[in-house]
C-alpha cells in the first residue's frame, strides 16, 4: 500500500495548521488572503471522486468544519472552496476567506498577484489562531 | 419561505441539462471546455456551509456522480470543481472537465478566455449527450 507524503511543492508553499482526522490543514503562506488547504493523508489520489465513500463524507464534513471557523475568525464576505490540481496534482481542497477589498476581487485569487509570504511569525500565529478555531482549543 | 429562482446571470450563461434531486445541472455556454454547474434548488444560500447537512450530503454525491460522467464522456485529463460566486452570489458549484491542451490550462478557467459559445444545436446536442450520460437514459 502507497504510503502518504506531502506533496513537496504543497509543502514549500504552506505552513502547518493541524493534523484533522482525514486531512493535513495547512496556512498558504500569503498575506494577501486568509487561505486554507485541506490534503487528505491518502495517497495516490487526483480527484475527489477518487476517495472512497467514507472518505469522501469526512472530506465534506472537514471542508464544512474549517469553513465554519475560518468564517467566524476572519468575518469574510464568501468563501471559496476549490478542488483544482491543475499544476500540483495531489488531492487538495482550498478553502480561501475572501474579502471585497482583497487583491483579487472579485476574482478567483490563482494567479492573480504574486503570493506576499506572511512577515516573521506572523504566519505561525494566525496558523495556530486558525488551528485554535477550528479545534476548539 | 422564499421561492428558489435561478439567477438570471447563471440563466442566460450556460443550458439546461437536467434536473437532479436536489439540484438544477447547467452546461456553461463556453465551447472551451465541458463546463457543468450544479445549482441547489434552495433560496437565498451563497456558501456551501449554508446547506442544510442533509442538502450538503445531497450535493456531494450529486457533484460527484456529475463528476464521473463528465470523466467518463470526455475522458478529460483532470476534474476542476469549485464554489466561489464572488460575482453571481447564488450558491452553485462549478464542475470542469480539464485538458492538458484546452485553452487555459494549467490555470484555471475563469477570466483566461472570453466564453467561445457553442454553434447551433451543438451546445443542446452536448447537453443531451451529458444527460442521457449522468441519468443513465
Amino acid at each position: 500500500m502507497p504510503i502518504f507524503a506531502l506533496d513537496p511543492r504543497l509543502a514549500a508553499d504552506t505552513l502547518p495548521v493541524a493534523e484533522l482526522g482525514l486531512c493535513s490543514l495547512r496556512l498558504m503562506n500569503d498575506a494577501g488572503y486568509p487561505w486554507l488547504i485541506l490534503v487528505p493523508r491518502r495517497a495516490g489520489l487526483a480527484d475527489l471522486i477518487d476517495l472512497e465513500p467514507a472518505d469522501r463524507a469526512t472530506l465534506a464534513a472537514e471542508v464544512d468544519a474549517v469553513s465554519c471557523a475560518l468564517k467566524a475568525h476572519t468575518g469574510c464576505h464568501k468563501l471559496n472552496v476549490a478542488a483544482l490540481g491543475n499544476v500540483v496534482r495531489q488531492l487538495h481542497v482550498h478553502v480561501i476567506a475572501r474579502f471585497e477589498t482583497d487583491p483579487a476581487w472579485p476574482a478567483p485569487v490563482w494567479g492573480k498577484a504574486p503570493a506576499k509570504p506572511y512577515a516573521p511569525r506572523a504566519g505561525e500565529a494566525f496558523a495556530a489562531a486558525l488551528s485554535a478555531a477550528i479545534l476548539g482549543n
